[in-house]
């Protein structure tokens, strides 16, 4: 199944906003010198699932439509370190000004990706998958959204629009569980599924008995408690998806995914991955 | 000395798109419940810096003018878990729409702040200071710069177009530092310093000859031969800074700061701080 | 249950938009005489389904915020010719400066919701609901879908990333039904329904079978095929949702509901909908 | 004479703006299935006028460059039922995301080009020419103007800069018609005409002594008066236009053009405009 | 008659963005001083008119609405040196920020006022009126076309759209004057005037028996052409204006006007008049 | 050396708007005549200093890419009156919209960099350098500090993030010189340099005894004061510069230069510069 990658429209303006951000009134240092043909390469220095090519190789074409790029690898591939992902050859000047950009971009991008890989490394053998969630950096969303892709994760609602997600708060002003959905499924879009968050078995218990919920989030339990989560949905009969939630680290996925559970959200996937380590090598001499 | 924060205007409409981003075309599960009063706090859930209680303050304004906030803290502060930082008084839709972004953007913020401190922290005692990097993530770089400076760091040049640095590719380009230093100088604005990157001792000893260079960047040397750069600086007789740059983790900034030098500059700041543990909790009883 | 409106930042820069269009460089007519205090009334000139009283009052807004404007009806209520629905009180200037772009937002929004509420009503008695489609005016999407809600209508998907809606060309590219939807499923985010639109009962039959189908799109069926095809899904014992789609006029629209069908979405609710009559009424004698 | 159409960066961005409300945060269906190349093609579905067609073309480049486009008629070309009006060939992927919105326009457009036809059709023969008004819809106003000219139409001041009209409450405001008419004179560009809108017969005969107004635009009368306004314009020996205006239908076009008003201009021909029939019709099998 | 003035929403984006232009990344020097109250005064140093006070007055509002803004003249009041035209009270960072903005702009169009009323008062006493032409800054135009008005100047068209101006190159694409303005008559919104532009007087012999022509514009004539020019249109028995136009020097204004001509239209009014002087006082001690 | 420019992206969607600002809804005079090729050429009418040819540039190409543009000259060349600068062939019609914006920046930018190099040529044989200042044309800004570099001169800072200069009030603020001049060092990027404007020679004696301050302002001397400072510089052994502000006229630059102070500041170069004299002509008949 092919990563679905968000169309260029989706971020080009951004990309042209970021460069605006990182080159103020202008390059001094580099309009200084004369320029010259250069040739340029992206490595991984350390392993790295990659994510985010195309919005680097449109961040050198913003700045220079003339620099010539080959992207040597594809976005999901976990490579080893050293490995060269990317080649640009043209304007010195050209590559200097898009370089920082690029690599936060990427850097950031692959970061996730790599940190997305390792949680569905450790829950490999079980049937749970890997959901993100909306704790995104603002304004980078749907790249981020499309890195957790990349790195094998499955993606949560988007926005607060492409999904019904019942909390607490709604329950109470609703006056209840099923009043909340019942509203719910009346007043929202008729493709959108509805979730429900619960942090009790009896409250869980209150929902399978719901038609119109589509699933629940397991809000902070511990693994024995969302076993039973999960003997109680087994034997209700229902098409009905548990998402596990909350404290979710690494260390533990594997025994949350063990306990049957469809699915592992986790926020710091977008909101605490640290930069996968990508550099650009100039070859200035031979060029 | 006050922290020197940015103007509203620099990041408002920035607040705004990010809204609408996470909203997409509108949260149907808040909707489709009653509307009703509410109070709401912002809560440390761990040890902190926090940074950005005004933009979290006017992601709340900007969903509702009619919310009423209280800022407890103050940016800069250092938190203990449980610490409220902020009170939130009004809609309930209101505040549940606004709480994703202002948490997104407080939480990385904070992330920046304290691990900055923590680099502060590390190299107390001495006379070096922490520099931010150009590493920021794209869209976000004003507030972080400033979330670096509420951890009590320092900022390096915003963008390329306030400060010069000479790095390897235009020390080529212009066929040597001198040459490169000259033509810098003499073309960009005259309110801004002339820093050099440099790989080796002998390059040092280049640059201090070389009148209009303001310092330089020692780019990935070990400790005993920062001592070296720092013994001939001083013994130049120039004012002229020196700037560590390169692998300098947390556990090192000690000795790195130890060896003299002026300044560490860390991209980890704000390419790689895990957020800060920060939520919302939603009184929903007794509003 | 309230009927969800947009948040105001969601359609507030396009109302902002919408004056610069047409006022281009300024109103020379209106600046040529003196200014002076009036008050102007918004009346129903026919009966109509009001839509889109927020928006004109923020048209107003905009153009001068000291502009008093009472609001007497509700979005939603269906008016008699001669009804007022708003009055607003101050600089003539101004008021002449809003009239075009409030009302023809206000003929637009209220066309829409009162040949929604037409076709709501000519469905009642059966438990069929009138849903929208994507064939909105570009640019109004999100008021449009709005002025479905207000004409007693539902909103199908507000854009092509919050429902699954397998086509033809679809089914073609995935080669066959089941591919497709189990590759959708498999991509999407899990919070979104699939929803397969067929031709046939064959194909019908062949979604039935498919358990991650939430429900089919039956094009341009006659009512005899679409009694058919409601008998087939019930006897299914699936929970399956059934929407009739194609030449949907409102002289046919009884005929289709009573086929048991739970959905007719109609195009022409928002590609065809008559402006529906209001104007603005000057008292300019007695302010 | 060629039709004037307005310059690709009038709507360039509208366009991109268009595509990405319709798209939200992407297209899940067409990008969980196989790209593969397809041929498409544009037909009309029933006689009309067609008028957008550079619109609807850019509506695909902006999709994907890649695309190849063939136009096949002009924009104000009179197409019976089934003809062949583009045709696209390309990524499936690309044609699917862009189809919407390119109908949504394509249609819109050509709805208000073919009811403009029927208005002038109605006053052949006579010397009325068929205008329209600022009841456009808010963010189109460039693109349905254009469309009132494919019909055959003329375009009344495309907004409030670019022409004088005077009406009731500013000849109130400035204490008569000649007073205020001096006024606009004196204040506004001089390449600007002066309109005034009457309501009687006396008004007219005002206008007529006033030299600097070059027209009126006769407010609801009936034919009878109409007759009487053009006797007294053509005794009068001046220069000066007629303009007919309030419930023009299509049935009264005639008898309204047959009493010598130079013209007719009709609201409804952008705000109630039903949306022309066209398609897009996917070759899936043969490409 | 009062001078229009531009809407508030016609120009506070430009000043918005102008103001970011200005502070970059932000304002350090005065982000590392404390803040205190202050009082500052805008003054006249040297005779002028003035122009743009709403929009300094903006300028202050956008940096701090707490600012507390008295303005103490008039836009186009003739003010002689010394005068204090405006006068601000609250934070001194604040009023530093707004400054360069706020005075570039009151500078910039108070200049081309005091250069408009200049040429005014050359002409006093014959009945030409000064206009201004499309050689307006990019970006500015609105308001340096107010600033002519407030010199006591007229507008000539604002844009392409608003006018229509037959110049040398339509008139050879036509294949004459008469086709072109036949042409451009029938495709042109009607409200829209017709000059043409000749260069010596047989054109202008041709013109006058054109109906269709509203006006001309006589290019770089000499003053005994114009007065021939002049003649011959008073002769005709025409409603026709007379527009001088190329070289209009200040020296040689009166001279052109006393040939009867109804316009001089002067390109440097706002592409070469000089900023007027005025400055911000600091009255830092007693506030 | 060669002249820093602005990078494309700096300001092509400012040409964007630029152009939109002056076609309004269009060029109802250019689309009402038959199009046809045309070869146009860009001439000086008389001796100046071209700027701005690649924005001129791409004016055209933002109008219609398929125009042929060839540039004859470059930025910064003393040209004679009557040197064809830029040659266009092409639609008549986009050369026609194209025009007179791209004239406008042309005439104003060349402006700048004609007065900017009277004042070069003035102080030849000095060692002093002409400075532009923050008095710029507010959206220009860019454009404009490229056009003084054209013109032989320098760019003092871009805007107020990229230099400190500290005044009188920020003096009184902090004070005295010496606090502000720690604090500001202490609070700003390490790359920026301080400079201090004074009024006296005191305040300079004050500045020169404190090491962190890099040059002064001297702020409206007269030259027998300046020629102090330079000795008081000259004595004191600092690298420190001095540079020259306040009622610097083109008479007066020679004699301030003389005095041995490193840089005069000119408001005028962008605040008051008369237009240059370039024109576009039309070469219909032979192309």
């Amino acid at each position: 199944m092919p990563i679905i990658s968000p169309h260029i429209l989706a971020y080009r303006a951004s990309l042209e906003s970021f460069l605006k951000e990182d080159w103020g009134a202008g390059d001094w240092t580099t309009g200084a010198v004369p320029d010259r043909a250069m040739q340029a390469r992206v490595i991984a220095k350390s392993e790295l699932v990659i994510a985010g090519l195309s919005v680097a190789e449109e961040v050198f074409r913003l700045t220079d439509p003339a620099l010539i790029i080959s992207v040597l690898v594809n976005d999901g591939e976990k490579l080893t370190a050293g490995t060269e992902v990317m080649r640009v050859q043209g304007s010195c000047s050209s590559i200097l000004m898009a370089e920082r950009v690029m690599l936060n971009l990427l850097q950031r991008l692959s970061g996730t990706a790599t940190l997305t890989r390792s949680f569905v490394d450790a829950v490999a053998g079980t049937k749970a998958r890997i959901l993100d969630t909306r704790k995104t950096t603002p304004g980078l969303k749907i790249l981020e959204k499309y890195a957790v892709r990349c790195g094998g994760g499955f993606n949560h609602r988007m926005n607060l629009a492409d999904g019904i997600l019942i909390k607490e708060n709604h329950i109470a002003a609703a006056g209840g569980i099923a009043s909340a959905v019942a509203s719910a499924r009346l007043s929202s879009p008729n493709l959108l599924r509805i979730e429900v968050e619960v942090e009790t078995l009896d409250q869980l218990s209150e929902c399978l008995a719901i038609s119109d919920i589509d699933g629940v989030l397991l809000d902070n339990m511990d693994e024995k408690t969302m076993e039973s989560a999960v003997a109680m949905r087994n034997s209700s009969g229902r098409r009905f998806f548990l998402e596990a939630s909350g404290n979710l680290t690494l260390a533990r996925a594997k025994s949350v995914a063990l306990t049957g559970v469809d699915f592992l959200s986790v926020g710091a996937l977008t909101h605490s991955a640290p930069a996968a380590d990508l550099s650009l090598r100039l070859d200035c001499g031979n060029s």
